[in-house]
């Protein structure tokens, strides 16, 4: 309690917190209460709603960040049911993705490899401001990066670092025809970090904030096109504009003190900090002016290559930046109460939503008020070098008592807008042109999100509303002192929100994505690899092409694998401290026939092989004797019959390379 | 199609695939096809009666083996929801499991330190014959190992090496008292392996099969007590006996051809292959009188200490065994058709059921006239030394026409089994006593294991029994080449079984476990750990304590996080090279309050620290500059402000340790 207590007092210190804090009575700003006036009432047809008989297929996918799991996973709804984990930022033993050979560029950084990250937010390729279920792309907080997942095989496809940046939190949001995907410091570092060693409170002379901007090619190709220099606060969250808008970005932004320490206290000081607005279509014209300025900075670049069925990094070593304080009309701050978190723009492009997570109100700007202001230069001076607009020079409205610590608004299409409440626990619908709350529902507990497929783009479809909660506690049956979150479905194509479903999710649900099941599962979906377009170096293409080879202390065993054999199953001549290399190729040609293969005691994970696909697992044996391998994935009657064996010879042993199957026969 | 004909022709080779084969219209033995006159129809109060309303909780917990992902999922049924994945025998980055300094040891083998494993089987422990919600057990099949998992905090809690072993299948069952749990060899190596360098085709002389029998202690803890030496097959699964047949254990096996090469034909030889009856009383016995043999064997034994709340790792060096083919009345073969794959004991004891995969019927063996005929020495010659008793006269009666590729037999407690049919894709039901079949329902696709909770122990609960599949194609949304399993709930409450619900699993599942929920939640759960009692060397236990201790090159820094900072959150003195270790200590103490800790470019993981807890996070920077770190789990509405900053200054400065929080103020 004492410790509780010291907490308080130094929040004490802070007036609006204070407030806050006797509004919630002392508990919400921490635990989230109960919501009052709450109950659990469902109605009577949710149970045949959130339904999926078994053999028919959910209405929507569901992509859902796995936060500190640092993958994606893939809900149906309304069923709630978990599809798949993809693993795109962190080590995952289950395939093998980060163990095997073809697959650990995948996680290399400037930093070199890292095997985890934190993945907060999602953004699924658009044409024409609709999602067109072709790409989900990712972020990474902890070291920056944005991943690519190519919708045709759920794997991730591209992961581009970087520079300059730390935590990178207002990121993967992309522009309405997948021009460009952002991200954005929510740390701020100093410029040329890696070469520098300047003391903590310099920050505010020293630290910077930078924008990326990464070009998204035709075949989904990334390319980080150019950087904004911005000042050392701590960006949050973004949005592009849409229609009208279309061509700016806009950033939330919080820690306008620039405070370098204890950020609780002193990040939240000022009663208002800022929505940056960006003219990229500006910085583009500067950028082709040759305004800008290479500097150096390594980043890596990382790529899937679907012919050699690899991934190959390469280390960039510079980039091209734009200052915005010395160029003046590509960023404009726009006054936003306090410590704003979402920025969303609703279908039109005209309004844009801040929700200051300190705030007691929502304010909407309008895009047309917005450019009228920076035209006429209603400006109340510049904030490190931007112009700041006037507060009601940009605003269209408020939106009053909507409800305690706002955090996302999404919206349904129908000129409403739903916005999730952290402390009072509640996601409340609110009207767009009127600014009237229309409804609200209690939520378990402490909302972070919410997402309605499509409902940060230009078409949402506002059937379903998924609120993902922080808090779990008494959701659940427990598991101790370690809790699934939750998410929670409501139907909202009525005029009241309607709860549905509580299911729990993998890792922390941060922002998420849903699209109807159609256009991704219609969109040329991969069902296995074609083994004849296989250009794996190491692809055996036939049983008979297997083999084993030596080349000095390394061995390249070139295996296959088909219900229900590896070929050889029986190696002999390698001897301990050898490279061995175990390139297995699946030979199926058959959707859903993997083969895993692992063999024991090695210091690696296993390979899940699919159909057509060649894998590689690096095993340095430090030990002599037998050693099986099998295959770890049930593939047939006789699949527990599908296992081999390694023998390992001392090193400097004489034994010769030999390989087979089914002729080296047992003497009796 | 070429190479499907050439596989399709060795095996034509043997008789009795080329007549399964002919049955299944060639296509089923490979893929399943759709179950014969299948529908998907569900009863129409299907969708209420797995409908958990928001704020309910679920009937039963149901554990199930995670397969190739080494992990343990935990769903509750009805629902399916999936509500933890536990880390157990795979490293895990979203909780740090195997990347923290006091989980890293969980992982440790005799083999060095293994990322990964093949988790096939699990088994509550048990009081008096029923599940009694303590501990869960876990093999993995791999490298081999037993992990248990207390169901207090639902965290491994301790994992024992099994030496002499490789392809731990036939584990981790236990006896009615949780006396033992017990292990055994799918793949035959050669005893004293590691010292061992022998070709692969001696195997009918060398290799051998190892059953391990692990007591149990009070407290859980586990002690390798004896290993059995058992001829050179491949032992499959084993169930315990249960009242008049405790003391004994029972393990199918197949290979009883000791085939070391292409064993999808070569070990489908024989019409019969066995189930071992073991008298483990009987060898306890000849423990005490000293007649078991110490052999060198090194494994790891590896231990959680919840005071510490870190694990250590201890190699062992011996190990007692005793020879199945010396001591002539420990073991028994009761030959069984065709490749026995399960094999389970009904909950009276009376009766075992040996599962043949390539077999058309299904053996019921009684327990009383095993003894009956071991008594009148009723044998049919020996196996590699161990007496073969006549088939007939341990024979209860056969299941005839029971399906395609029974694989798994689990009970209701009122007279009744139910068998998956992996061939023709199937669930049947049946008597025990009259051996009729009852009912069968088609299942999706490839049954593998079947649960029934309590289903393989003396008290079944007999309401729900769930399928898991291993062919999912065509039951949820797609999700490219790599498909989740599926698992398939049943109603068994009335005559006829009643498909209920479809719902995806985490990696593959195998065998599962389930318990009414309340034996678990009332059991004491842990909801977070007592700050006062936790004795970590590392553990700071207020803010006032944090510090940053330099020794040599390795930095201690001593740190607390509590909603929403970090003490200190400013550190300086830093230097490329270094050792840092961030011991976290979260001094919360409420339910699901974790914070999380990661730093930018770290080579390693995040931490995830429940509230009473201590973490440590090792980090060598490489570059200078300015890292953040911040809190990755969502704590409060200020969490996005729980961040801090480490300065790394170059090798070989001067720049002195300083640590501090809100005090280290920005220089203008």
């Amino acid at each position: 309690m004492k410790r509780n207590q010291n907490l308080n007092n130094s929040l004490m210190k802070n007036k609006f917190l204070k407030s806050i804090f006797v509004v919630t009575l002392g508990c919400a700003l921490f635990v989230s209460c109960k919501p009052k006036d709450s109950t659990d009432a469902v109605e009577g047809d949710a149970a045949q709603k959130v339904y999926v008989a078994p053999g028919k297929y959910d209405e929507f996918y569901n992509f859902v960040s796995g936060g500190f799991s640092g993958q994606v996973s893939v809900y149906g709804l309304p069923s709630g049911r978990l599809l798949k984990v993809m693993p795109v930022f962190s080590e995952d033993p289950q395939s093998g993705y980060g163990y095997s050979e073809e697959t650990k560029p995948m996680l290399n950084t400037s930093h070199g490899y890292v095997p985890w990250d934190d993945q907060h937010h999602l953004d699924l390729s658009q044409t024409n401001g609709e999602v067109d279920g072709r790409w989900i792309f990712a972020n990474a907080n902890n070291t920056p990066r944005i991943a690519r997942i190519d919708l045709k095989t759920f794997r991730t496809a591209e992961i581009i670092e970087l520079p300059n940046c730390a935590g990178n939190h207002s990121s993967p949001f992309i522009t309405e025809n997948t021009e460009y995907v952002v991200g954005a410091s929510r740390f701020s570092v100093p410029p040329d970090n890696d070469n520098g060693d300047v003391p903590i409170n310099t920050y505010k002379k020293n630290f910077k904030g930078y924008l990326s901007f990464v070009k998204i090619g035709k075949e989904g190709q990334l390319d980080l096109s150019f950087q904004i220099v911005a000042p050392g606060v701590n960006f949050d969250l973004s949005h592009p504009g849409k229609k009208e808008s279309h061509g700016w970005f806009f950033f939330s932004c919080y820690n306008t003190e620039q405070a370098n320490t204890l950020l609780e206290v002193n990040a939240s000081k000022n009663d208002k900090d800022f929505i940056m607005a960006v003219n990229w279509k500006k910085a583009e014209e500067y950028i082709k002016a040759g305004k800008g300025k290479r500097i150096p900075a390594k980043y890596a670049h990382n790529t899937w290559d679907e012919k050699t069925q690899s991934a190959k990094s390469v280390i960039m070593n510079e980039v091209l930046t734009l200052d915005a304080s010395e160029l003046k009309d590509i960023c404009y701050m726009i006054p936003c109460p306090k410590s704003p978190h979402g920025c969303d723009i609703d279908p039109t492009g005209e309004y844009i939503i801040g929700s200051g997570k300190l705030a007691a109100l929502i304010p909407v700007f309008s895009f047309t008020k917005l450019k009228d202001a920076i035209a006429k230069k209603q400006f109340d001076g510049a904030y490190a070098g931007i112009p700041v607009v006037k507060y009601e020079a940009a605003l269209y409205g408020e939106v009053q008592k909507p409800g305690l610590g706002p955090l996302h608004t999404e919206f349904d299409g129908k000129g409403n807008a739903y916005t999730t409440m952290f402390v009072s626990s509640e996601v409340v619908k609110w009207n767009i042109k009127d600014l009237k709350v229309l409804d609200r529902k209690a939520t378990y507990y402490s909302p972070g999100h919410l997402m309605v497929p499509g409902g940060n783009t230009e078409k949402p479809f506002g059937k379903y509303m998924v609120v993902y909660n922080k808090i779990t506690k008494d959701r659940f049956l427990p598991t101790g002192p370690e809790l699934a979150q939750s998410a929670q479905l409501f139907d909202i194509s009525g005029e009241k929100m309607k709860l549905l479903l509580d299911f729990p999710t993998i890792g922390e649900p941060h922002y998420a994505q849903g699209i109807p099941a159609d256009k991704v599962r219609n969109n040329g979906q991969l069902k296995y690899y074609d083994i004849a377009a296989n250009k794996h170096p190491f692809a055996t293409k036939g049983e008979k092409e297997s083999k084993v080879v030596r080349e000095g202390n390394k061995v390249h065993i070139y295996m296959t694998c088909i219900r229900s054999h590896f070929a050889p199953d029986n190696i002999e001549g390698i001897r301990v401290g050898d490279e061995v290399y175990f390139h297995v190729t699946n030979l199926e040609q058959d959707w859903d026939v993997p083969h895993g293969f692992a063999i024991k005691g090695a210091n690696n994970a296993e390979l899940l092989i699919m159909p057509g696909e060649t894998l590689t697992l690096k095993w340095v044996p430090e030990k002599k004797g037998i050693f099986p391998f099998y295959c770890t994935d049930f593939c047939s009657a006789l699949h527990q019959e599908m296992q081999g064996y390694v023998r390992v010879s001392p090193a400097g042993s004489n034994v010769p390379i030999t390989y087979s199957v089914g002729t080296n026969l047992p003497k009796e």
